[in-house]
């Protein structure tokens, strides 16, 4: 993710939303991506802080600044960008895609801040909003249903401008199963394979090496290696104590 | 974005989901990225169908298929992979952060269908429907509000998933074993080690479950799948027959 710092210095700046759930969700997908600065451009309602689809981000929702015009949100930023679904209605504007926009968005980030305009439900950004903006940009989306929901939207541009610096390696990475443990399986394995009868007499050393390259197909981690040879094991001692 | 005819092959499944207005917004999500196949197991209500968040997608909504079972749900998937907002509860299954899942995911599209598993917005996927999964894949988050809205989960990762341009066909791809395929296996693998004395009286449910995530993690091409079903069943003929 990109450092912390950084996404400090980015605005996500909600203008005339209609819905203040809406409201809720950008915030929440913003808590989620660990960016916090909202700011708010006539609202359709005033009572949006108290949308419940902010989810982990009530605090976020009820420090959101709010502002009557979008010159005054942007005051404080040294690039504007707004976003648009359309694809050549604005062609007084550059348009870049999301994946390229947010490389420039995260170069910035390290130097000043960002305003990240998203317009309203029904119209977009109206050409005045759009005045404001440096260049705008688009998420890519498919041709035949190409405008997406306010709250989906900010949660992808947020997840694209957060991506790309280091992210801490996750989980656990599993140890793959060593040669000899394979080998142990294979064996084990054979002989249960064998004594059943699958293996036909003269084709016992073809079907080892059939055998052995199977498992290693497998890509099998140390700890299922270990298992799986002990339930052969098992099966061995079962099939021996029949006869 | 990835091909179109490769998406087709992309299934996104919602299990147990509690509101209908999140399946209508994981709808749109899936029109908005050029996804068509939605399969819903288990939803809270039956009129899902009828969710107004589908903008632009009720077709998609109308078309959706219902399961009663996550294993029906992925009958025809040759990868499983389950979402999860956690970071370390299911230990059991490798993690992959959306960035190096999506890859993967974008490769085994060009060959096999691919189910992509949305647990409930209150549990997320319990063990038995993680069990079904090849493995995991997981938002890179905050670790401070890491929980994401369902619909913009979806669309984070669909976004990531059809992104990343033209997929070039590779050389020679091995068609995974379909869950179905799968399922067989496991079957067979289990009633022998059952017969054999290897699982505990008590622990049988936990056993399959077990046995289950073990065989998902081998990553099973469908040859071999077939071979391996073959040999058990040799190994319980031989078991029952020296009864």
């Amino acid at each position: 993710m990109a450092a912390k710092g950084n996404l400090d210095r980015l605005r996500v700046v909600l203008v005339s939303t209609r819905n203040p759930l809406n409201i809720g969700a950008a915030a929440r997908a913003m808590s989620n991506f660990g960016v916090s600065r909202l700011r708010v451009v006539n609202p359709f309602t005033p009572a949006f802080r108290e949308a419940v689809s902010a989810v982990g981000a009530a605090d976020l929702l009820q420090n959101a600044e709010e502002f009557s015009t979008v010159a005054e949100a942007i005051g404080d930023c040294s690039l504007v960008v707004g976003t648009t679904a359309a694809k050549d209605r604005e062609l007084q504007h550059p348009l870049r895609v999301l994946q390229d926009g947010a490389r420039i968005i995260r170069k910035r980030l390290t130097s000043g801040n960002v305003a990240l305009l998203f317009g309203s439900e029904k119209h977009g950004l109206r050409n005045e909003e759009l005045s404001h903006c440096h260049w705008l940009m688009r998420i890519p989306t498919s041709p035949t249903n190409f405008s997406m929901n306010l709250g989906q939207s900010v949660a992808v541009c947020l997840y694209e401008i957060a991506r790309g610096g280091k992210i801490a390696p996750e989980g656990k990475i599993e140890k793959r199963a060593a040669s000899a443990e394979l080998d142990r399986l294979t064996e084990t394995f054979l002989e249960a394979i064998t004594l059943s009868g699958f293996i036909r007499h003269g084709a016992e050393a073809l079907a080892e090496e059939k055998l052995r390259r199977l498992i290693r197909r497998l890509d099998i981690n140390s700890p299922d290696g270990a298992v799986l040879t002990g339930m052969f094991r098992k099966i061995l001692w079962k099939i021996h104590s029949k006869k």
